[in-house]
């Protein structure tokens, strides 16, 4: 089959993870930027293979393959009746937990299609097989709504000629389709706006020059890859207009976790008098944190800082360090773009805002017809209120 | 021959770059950390050709080996006569300044030689190449006490029981023996203090992972290398206690350009209340330069970003950017280390100092009984004059 990646919402025919004919369709992230290729699976064990050898990374796509592979649990399993279809799926739903312990949006997202599983009013295994599927393809459709959503909030605050310096990886690949901090880049790029992009390589993993240099190149926009360290110097030669970057968290005051080198360019954004926003869905914000201090250091391994892609740099015994990510406080972020709004200082405040304009209150009444969403107040601006 | 690297003032047998029985003896940087190798050179060609190839690199090292390069050609061409030899010599020197355009150090180092071959005191060949090389071996003398004299001056700011953050390598290979910023972790090291250093890996080069990492393991001294862009973690985690850096050129006004990277550090070590030191010889002050801004940003081959090494990390024709430096503001900079005096603010006032403290007087008296150089005022810390 041909693979017209990337999707538009023209044209394009393949999202980074998706259920067809029967099957998880995923993306192989690992083999970008040399090929694209695809995998199938049938099994939810292999999924959470390939979630643990990183075939697909990034919360958002994280949540939806996991939710797909519950999906494909209950139909792989000959169940009988509901209890022994739900016992089948806790088991299910631990090993794909395991697969990225500790990833807040990945136990959401399980957390989710186990209470459609279980929700009282599904007696039949078929029923309850059919809605599993259904609920998982519909927080595909809102991710990738709220991606598009914040494309264009974003995408306002990009001038035509404007050179944008971008950390980590935001795109498609790891949002199901378009993307958060690269997706208002893509979205300003449509619009028929002349953008640069400073693809920091981001070491340890190089996602920087591996996937969104990739994804820019697809997309025909243009861009350098640049080392981490060289940030500040085009900062300080003026040839940066605007930082952009994702999150992993964002907590009440304005904090936010996101990938490693993410804060020295929020603090040397603000040096430079450059504005420094985070692209991040609403759903990646807790306000029951209310500072990133809240959040623990958590170190990966070292292996990746001594041997990028296997090959040595140093002998196996130099001692690395390799934190996962770092905290950027909020009194350095210009904003956070939500796809409820651009959220403006005070986050205490105007956060709450945008958590609750995106509160999905379940499925109090009935899985076959879902409540709306509690609709989000008109804040295109939150800090403008 | 055994190797005992590093040389130390007790132990030790080598320098990075030496006169060797009537050779030039480099340390091939291009082996670390893999290998303790070194290159014997009989050809004043085959040295530039050793500049060029990067095994031996750093400006003072690259100064010497340009040097003993010099005496070399001057032993190795058959010349009957002085006029016969300088224009050979001339030769040579247009060679060996070919192999680092624009290094500024190499060229001085360069000056000076063919300065004391041409003195109008040495009429005979053979003198002319005697004095060539004691002029060479006095240089390599100089800049290994200056080296020793910025470790003890240096290793004054470390506490017992501190850890460092360093950037790029300043080490012995770069230095010819001890190193800079490097040199005054090991004096410290040397001292009985416990220090801990955290090792900027510094891309695209790798420089610090492979070369200082290399001589930290080497020496002993316990280290953990890490991505660049972690440099502002661990200094908001409040594990670093000071940042210690070289530098390339300094100017007037304290600004000093260095490693790309370490502009981003001073900013970062400023935003958390950490001591942010240069560590530079006073041969490295260029006080005819009032600011940064009048030094030209130099691009070198965005190849090195995208395949280190030699191994692609992305297509080929993903394009890049390499800045050869950045340019630290001398406002972030808490003190410049020389071998003078460590300089505080007001620059402008106290690096003139520094400089005044390591004149060279040149030749005046004669080659063979040089002046000694003027007499570094008493000047342990420059700033509290």
């Amino acid at each position: 089959m041909g693979i017209d990646w990337p999707c538009s919402k023209t044209g394009g025919t393949m999202r980074t993870v998706e259920w067809h004919d029967g099957r998880v369709r995923i993306i192989d992230q690992r083999q970008i930027p040399w090929e694209l290729a695809v995998l199938d699976f049938e099994n939810y064990t292999d999924i959470a293979r390939a979630i643990r050898e990183e075939v697909v990374r990034g919360a958002q796509a994280i949540g939806v393959a996991a939710g797909f592979g519950l999906a494909l649990a209950a139909q792989q399993f000959d169940a009988t009746n509901r209890l022994e279809l739900l016992r089948y799926l806790e088991e299910a739903a631990a090993l794909l937990r395991s697969a990225h312990p500790g990833n807040e949006i990945l136990n959401r997202s399980i957390d989710r299609v186990m209470a459609t599983a279980g929700h009282a009013s599904l007696q039949r295994v078929k029923d309850i097989r059919r809605e599993m599927l259904r609920d998982v393809q519909r927080r595909a459709d809102e991710i990738v709504s709220a991606n598009h959503q914040m494309g264009e909030l974003g995408a306002a605050l990009i001038r035509d000629g404007d050179t944008v310096l971008h950390h980590g990886y935001t795109g498609a690949l790891s949002t199901v389709e378009w993307g958060t901090a690269l997706g208002v880049i893509r979205t300003a790029h449509e619009q028929g706006k002349q953008v640069r992009v400073l693809v920091d390589e981001t070491r340890p993993s190089f996602d920087g020059a591996r996937l969104s240099a990739w994804e820019l190149k697809t997309l025909g926009i243009p861009f350098e890859i640049i080392p981490d360290g060289a940030a500040g110097h085009f900062m300080q030669q003026g040839q940066v207009n605007l930082v952009l970057v994702g999150a992993y968290r964002a907590v009440l005051n304005g904090d936010t976790a996101n990938t490693t080198g993410t804060y020295a360019l929020a603090v040397l954004a603000r040096e430079n008098g450059i504005p420094f926003y985070t692209v991040t869905p609403a759903a990646h914000i807790d306000v029951h944190l209310s500072g990133g201090k809240e959040l623990p250091a958590v170190a990966l391994n070292p292996e990746e800082v001594r041997a990028p892609f296997g090959i040595s740099i140093v002998p196996a015994d130099y001692p690395a360090q390799n934190p996962a990510f770092d905290m950027t406080p909020g009194r350095y972020t210009t904003g956070v773009i939500t796809e409820n709004g651009i959220v403006y200082p005070p986050y205490s405040i105007n956060l709450r805002k945008a958590t609750r304009g995106q509160l999905q209150p379940g499925l109090q009444s009935g899985p076959d017809e879902p409540p709306k969403p509690e609709k989000a107040d008109q804040l295109p601006l939150l800090g403008d209120l």
